[in-house]
């Protein structure tokens, strides 16, 4: 009536997920969709920043050597002969003593060397001729921004894999994509498991509780970087919830089932793996909350079933689903993000087996701290609003204090980490 | 022909525009669309949770009392009388040496007062009744989760005004909002003003460059909560610009111009200003990069000219498009969140004015490190892909130097704060 099951450690139990990481197909999507997307090639400069030499500020731009002498008692005078404007080019060559007006991004006129800054210059008319003065000497290259000295052209300016943020798109612009490759989010069939299960909308009764992992769930899918498809809840009953896996798997790139995982007798996704002939790669892990966390695979596919509690749930998305996920956007950074902090609070529990306790990473004076946030039991869901991080407490430990350092993963950030946080674990 | 300028301090510059703030209205979206958006009222807790006393695993409702004498020589035996699903509520009170199978978050049977998990327990049958064993007591409470003690009814979860996170969503969903209250994104008209600019599409030729700012000011409007609403490119002509602004103004919550703010002879967004009649706030901050920001009020909508240059330009959204977007919708922390780092880079240039370093915050064993990213020049673009914060650099000061303590605002982050990080400076 009960399976023993034998619990695996958090590090082989990602390890052995990420065995069947797929890459996704690539997409051309505009630049203006793709704030938010994972770029699925390297970002290259096809031409040199700044693409000419040109002036950072309005001014003049003048031969420098003819400034040598300024001074506030001896001011120089120069001739304006012609003025650029952002865009135009002067067709003008800088002789001794003349300068031109140039704006800002203009490209420098030949023969100039330097840019006066218009705040620095006296302008008049003498003999119907338009002159400036200064009253210092400039360098050569003083207020130049010369070609390619931000890039130059053929660099990498952004891996594939990564993110895309408001300065990645000014970058895709200035680099002339109009439409940017991005890898296709995959699709992640949600399906909700248990017959205590109640809609949002219905009103308590004794015994059920109100589906909320499935909602969560999607909306960490989304974070993720992939596309959630809620495929419905489904009561305890084992022979549609077969046929709905099994549908199901044909038309999504993952799957994830809530709840029916534990050793209970209403608990029947192993049962469902066995008829489905699906290999299970692990149905238990030494960790808490989420030790129930089972993932199996069906022909290259993989079905992750995920705890019913929310933290447990919660948890396990982000150790297993998220990395796979990002791998098949091409990030070389699939896990969360792990930094070092100090410990906020207490935690004085025993743990017998790896802890994520959901806390909030906060910073004071140059320093990180991790608190743990609420109740730390796995069927708390207030917690889980509060939270942006897991404090990783290993196993075989206990009586954490203030001020202990800590491991601690970050589930709001975009940034990853190449290997998981196990594996750096001993 | 110059207009001469007096630069206003950041501080007094973002309270300038700060002073023109609206709420914007409510409207009511699906759970399911909720995700990323804001809530414009507090999450209420509409019943205690957990709702019910309830087991957190699977196992027996026992009374603790009859375990009192339980031993790994003297086992107790309990009689089994009942088995409550998840979602089910048993009938039976528990009596002397009796146990009632229960399921993961199943309500507790009357009369029971502990739990044992599964595991601890042997399952037989004798006479045709069931029977379960223990060797060791429990106490009362054991293993129990208690009505209401994650949460009790009518707790404010969250605040309103806050980014709505997965874990938000589990808070909703568990509460009971099929749909969520948030505030209407406000609409941003974006239009690119200057000669210079070629679409992104198109080939580089001397003396022009891509339109980048306006796509990157897009995505920094998405990442604010708004909608931003591209209005085009703009040739430098002043009276297409005039229309073109007066039309958006009333189509729109907030516009933002790019280009056409410097004091060169071309910069003529001061002009329209005054056609319009429009009550300018600002038109020079003491600050690098952005120091041409300009900030006006036309019939209480706010103007936002920014600099064409594309640092400065993402500099000025941050600094004042960000806060009035975040307090439009209900967030009491509209800022930048600011934190305090230890500069990972010598930065020894003088800052005659305050200076926003795009810089990227790192984290080394409890330690938050700000790094400047790449030159820090205002048309230097490519810093910007990279950086996830400003490193603030007082005007006045010069010659930071690695590890010197320093103020740093996180530009990816939801989380944001009260004050400005001007108002916290000195």
């Amino acid at each position: 009536m009960v399976e023993r099951r034998r619990p695996l450690a958090v590090k082989e139990a990602i390890e052995r997920v990420m065995r069947y990481s797929v890459l996704g197909e690539k997409e051309q999507v505009s630049l203006r969709e793709s704030y938010g997307r994972f770029l699925a090639e390297d970002l290259i400069a096809d031409h040199p920043v700044p693409p000419f030499d040109r002036s950072p500020y309005d001014g003049f731009a003048i031969r420098s050597i003819d400034s040598k002498l300024a001074s506030t008692d001896q001011p120089v005078e120069f001739e304006v002969i012609d003025e650029i404007g952002a865009g135009s080019v002067s067709e003008f060559v800088l002789g001794e003593m003349q300068a031109i007006r140039i704006m800002t991004g203009a490209q420098l006129p030949n023969g100039c060397d330097a840019v006066v800054m218009l705040e620095l210059t006296k302008v008049f008319e003498k003999e119907e001729k338009v002159f400036m003065s200064i009253k210092r000497p400039f360098n050569s290259g003083d207020n130049i921004s010369f070609e390619g000295e931000d890039t130059p052209q053929g660099s990498t300016l952004v891996k594939k894999g990564a993110y895309i943020t408001p300065g990645t798109i000014a970058l895709l612009a200035t680099f002339g994509y109009a439409t940017v490759t991005v890898i296709k989010k995959p699709t992640i069939g949600i399906i909700a498991t248990g017959s205590e299960l109640l809609d949002v909308g219905e009103q308590l009764v004794p015994g059920k509780i109100r589906n909320s992992n499935s909602f969560m769930i999607e909306a960490q899918t989304r974070r993720s970087g992939a596309e959630p498809i809620y495929l419905g809840k489904l009561m305890d009953d084992i022979d549609e919830c077969y046929e709905a896996i099994k549908n199901a798997l044909s038309n999504v790139d993952f799957l994830i089932t809530t709840g029916g995982v534990s050793v209970g007798d209403y608990d029947y996704l192993p049962e469902i793996y066995k008829r489905l002939g699906a290999n299970v790669l692990f149905n238990k892990v030494a960790m808490r909350p989420g030790s129930v966390t089972t993932v199996a695979e069906y022909n290259g596919k993989l079905l992750f079933g995920l705890s019913g509690n929310p933290s447990a749930c919660y948890v396990g998305f982000e150790l297993f689903v998220r990395p796979i996920v990002r791998s098949y956007l091409s990030s070389e950074k699939p896990h969360l993000r792990k930094v070092t902090a100090n410990l906020g609070k207490d935690f004085l529990k025993a743990n017998p087996f790896t802890r994520f306790v959901r806390g909030k990473l906060s910073f004071a004076k140059g320093e990180l701290i991790a608190s743990p946030v609420g109740l730390d039991k796995s069927n708390v869901v207030t917690s889980l609003a509060e939270s942006n991080a897991f404090i990783v407490l290993p196993g075989g430990t206990r009586g954490f204090q203030t001020g202990d350092q800590v491991d601690v993963l970050l589930v709001e950030e975009q940034i990853g980490s190449e290997i998981s946080w196990a594996e750096s674990f001993k």
